[in-house]
């Protein structure tokens, strides 16, 4: 605590995001990156993107980016809106589309940077507690509210909706902006970008740092309404005119167009989640039914802190959220079969001892 | 305006930075950009940095990038904050150690982001008129406030304040942050760094856009005592935990250890900077002593938003701020020897016809 430090500086809580250490013969089961390196086309337009026309800033509206986007997800060009990390987009979002005259509504068990927007934001929230499936129960969302966050899947527990139910939850809340959050959509789950042009008030947001693999590059983007997407832009640009660097615009741009490459790494990371959760059944984990390249595992005979111990002597890390609900359970990000095999290995011996 | 813009997005001013259009055989002297390119140990660096690795989040506390700007300047790296541009380093610190309990200060003249921040923080703030030979004057910014913000050399007139002037500016306010914005410093003027460990209420901002010629890349980082650089830390963290990529990361730190190059680039412009004047003065502008990579000057039979335009009709331009006070005054980047000869040429031009 500083006396320089204002009001809202004190009381914040800010996020903590998985450690990244940097030890050899690591195995990082616990950020849920992409066991894959990202597309060849996105690397070379980088490497090609480093040269000195660096001197210059980037577009500030990142159009050629936006034109990419809204081409692969067949909308228009003005309801595309990019920024440093889908943790940037929805920072926007919850400072610019979501009132603070009403509390705003996301699940008990989600991902954990909500309520410290919030918190930065000074915009009241209240959570709501996922059904004993630790599902979202969508008519949990009706009454009066300043907007509504919904990870789908949902993080941490990598259960999806369906469209139905996300056009549902739409229709409740008519006059509220209502966030889809689908930095995990590709792995197996039903895009709700479709549905944007249905209702004005669904903003979609996704990431480049999970299914393409470019966590390290830092973009994200949202789409929806001109409406929701001119208000991110002024946020946007009462904050930082150029949050994407040129090689970041280039990279994404081509990461967005090599569709054949996402299909062939997410269909990966989908083959080996099922018979990684085949086999942790086995050991007796209960495996939540996850759509995201991770899966939330609990077993009845190990605490979970413990066996997080354990996996980390054996130089494995997951991740233990130890937040209400979910403090016995793990997170464990889907790798390549040899990794599965791996953790697999580890686990039998951690049973032996 | 939307209805689903809260009230706060529906009241910015929004931020409008200095177009880049991509026109061929453009000279384009309106973003303060280097006309030099970047150092190649920082591009050798970023093309490094484009490989599979980038499937893995960056380093939070980008701790390698801290370290190098701590040795660089010598002071310890828990006085070292980065971020994504210069930009987003202002904003965390207007959001974090400024005190809306009393207005924010800072020049008439001066970054034309600053309101802006204080639109979006809702933090009230005073401008300080310049005195009448475009100067800040210390004086002005004693008694109550929330906290000071100065560039130094000074936005748009390029007038540096000495380091004395900085120090009692200091001392006129030991209990408000006090940011020394120093985007052009390496052009000529002296930099505050230095001061920051006889004052804990001083944050020096620098960026990687001008001097280093990465205004493409988006890196800027702020120096202080740790009390604001945990301040800063703990905004950051609760709005995007990795504003830096891989990339970012590699590349400013191989920049930043580049002294050479810097010295090389930096004198270049300097001596541009001072026949340019020459030049111009004989043209009868008027030209404000500038410590920056940029000169404001005005002719007393030339309307500024004509001779803007009459650049522009030979493909130069120049930026004409059109703000209070230099609305009759043209900014003009500091190219190449080359590039000054082709704008001298097109005034003689103008002027002949």
């Amino acid at each position: 605590m500083s006396r320089f430090w204002n009001r809202r500086v004190a009381a914040l809580h800010p996020y903590i995001p998985g450690e990244q250490p940097n030890v050899a013969d690591l195995l990082k089961l616990n950020t849920n990156e992409l066991p894959y390196g990202p597309s060849p086309r996105a690397l070379d337009a980088m490497r090609a993107a480093c040269d000195d026309t660096l001197r210059l800033y980037p577009d500030p509206t990142a159009k050629h980016l936006c034109e990419t986007i809204a081409k692969t997800y067949d909308v228009a060009p003005d309801c595309v809106f990019v920024g440093n990390g889908s943790d940037e987009v929805l920072a926007h979002a919850f400072r610019g589309l979501i009132s603070d005259e009403a509390p705003m509504l996301f699940a008990d068990v989600s991902y954990g940077f909500y309520p410290v927007y919030c918190g930065l934001f000074d915009q009241p929230y209240r959570t709501i507690p996922l059904n004993g499936r630790y599902e979202i129960d969508i008519e949990d969302y009706a009454g009066e509210c300043g907007g509504i966050a919904i990870a789908n899947p949902n993080a941490n527990t990598g259960i999806a909706l369906s469209l139905d139910s996300i056009a549902r939850l739409a229709r409740l809340q008519p006059d509220r902006t209502v966030i889809i959050d689908e930095a995990y959509v590709d792995f197996g789950a039903e895009s709700a970008v479709g549905l944007t042009k249905e209702f004005n008030n669904l903003l979609v947001v996704q990431t480049l740092s999970k299914s393409r693999a470019l966590a390290g590059l830092r973009v994200g983007y949202a789409i929806g309404h001109p409406d929701l997407i001119e208000g991110l832009t002024r946020v946007k640009d009462s904050f930082n005119s150029y949050p994407l660097s040129r090689i970041a615009q280039a990279g994404a741009a081509a990461s967005i167009e090599d569709g054949a490459w996402l299909e062939q790494c997410t269909k990966a990371v989908k083959q080996t989640r099922e018979e990684l959760s085949r086999s942790l059944k086995e050991l007796g984990f209960q495996v939540l039914p996850s759509c995201a390249n991770f899966i939330l595992v609990h077993h009845p005979r190990h605490e979970a802190s413990n066996l997080s111990r354990q996996l980390r002597e054996r130089s494995i890390i997951v991740r233990h959220l130890n937040t209400p609900r979910i403090q016995d359970w793990l997170r464990i990000s889907i790798g390549t079969d040899a990794e599965s095999a791996r953790l697999i290995e580890a686990l039998h011996d951690i049973r032996a001892n």
